[in-house]
């Protein structure tokens, strides 16, 4: 759909980095006015809620250097050049977790924050998984723990903001409504 | 919780906009290494859900230049400077639909990107909005349209990928799982 669609005037791109760019457009406005957009564009991401045998599901906390704090988070990540989200998924998995799987299920996808990224997350939810025979390794620059948490106890980290974004906030309340069943 | 924290060694600001602000950190990683972080800086966000007395939900579609399509969403916004979320909430929900209230509920907060941007969404919901007589006026740089839907129809909106965002996907799952109860 193309409501009130913004046409392009013009592109300027102020930043190409490793994993996002900035490009700053001027666009008519459907009142014939222009106006100035500031666009973050990201390849897209991937996150997986894993669940152990015993029903356990595994997050993985990290150092989230935006925010200056750690969080506790899916599995995730962006996607490489080329590649399909459900290959990123898989690997994804591999290297924070070391588990692995053969079967996931899509949950849904959804853009992160529309008003200035075109970041599209898609999510898949496995309760097949296996421990890697030989751990994948992580990004170098990497650094996660991994954790496996019940449904309640990641509830509470819900309440005291361990866990704190939109994703894995999502998938929480994926796996409660499941629950209500 | 500063696990596996990264020092910020140096901080060059990149682009200073209307919205987001990006600045490139570089930093000591937890095996005294080096890398570069890539940060988005937002002032935070708000998103409500209105329930009109016929129990249906009031969406707004609007363009959304970095996707190039208009989405179906809540009604939403960035914080303005000094404001409170409780503030900035009442006032998008006054400037995009023309209703308003006296009575927001808080459901939760969470980061939309973690891995790039800091912007944190707050996210309440009131069943008791009233028509503005004066309706406010939105930005002079914006364009939406209100939409009233059941939950149904929201859900077929989702399935179309009409509604396809992380906060308004988030909504829905909430007001399903409240109807399961």
């Amino acid at each position: 759909m193309k409501k009130f669609e913004e046409k392009t005037i013009s592109t300027e791109t102020i930043y190409q980095g490793k994993v996002i760019h900035l490009q700053v457009d001027e666009v008519t406005l459907p009142n014939g006015k222009t106006a100035k957009r500031e666009l973050v564009k990201h390849p897209g991401a991937v996150a997986v809620i894993p669940i152990t045998k015993d029903n356990k599901i595994v997050f993985v906390e990290q150092y989230r250097k935006p925010l200056e704090k750690s969080l506790i988070e899916l599995p995730a990540g962006k996607l490489d050049e080329g590649e399909s989200p459900l290959t990123a998924a898989v690997r994804e998995l591999e290297e924070e977790t070391g588990y692995t799987t053969t079967q996931l299920t899509y949950i849904a996808s959804f853009y992160t924050s529309p008003g200035f990224a075109d970041e599209l997350m898609h999510l898949y939810i496995t309760d097949q998984i296996e421990p890697l025979e030989y751990p994948a390794s992580a990004d170098e620059d990497e650094f996660v723990e991994v954790l496996e948490l019940t449904l309640d106890e990641a509830k509470q980290y819900v309440e005291g903001e361990r866990i704190h974004d939109a994703k894995t906030n999502y998938a929480i309340l994926y796996l409660h409504a499941l629950g209500e069943k």
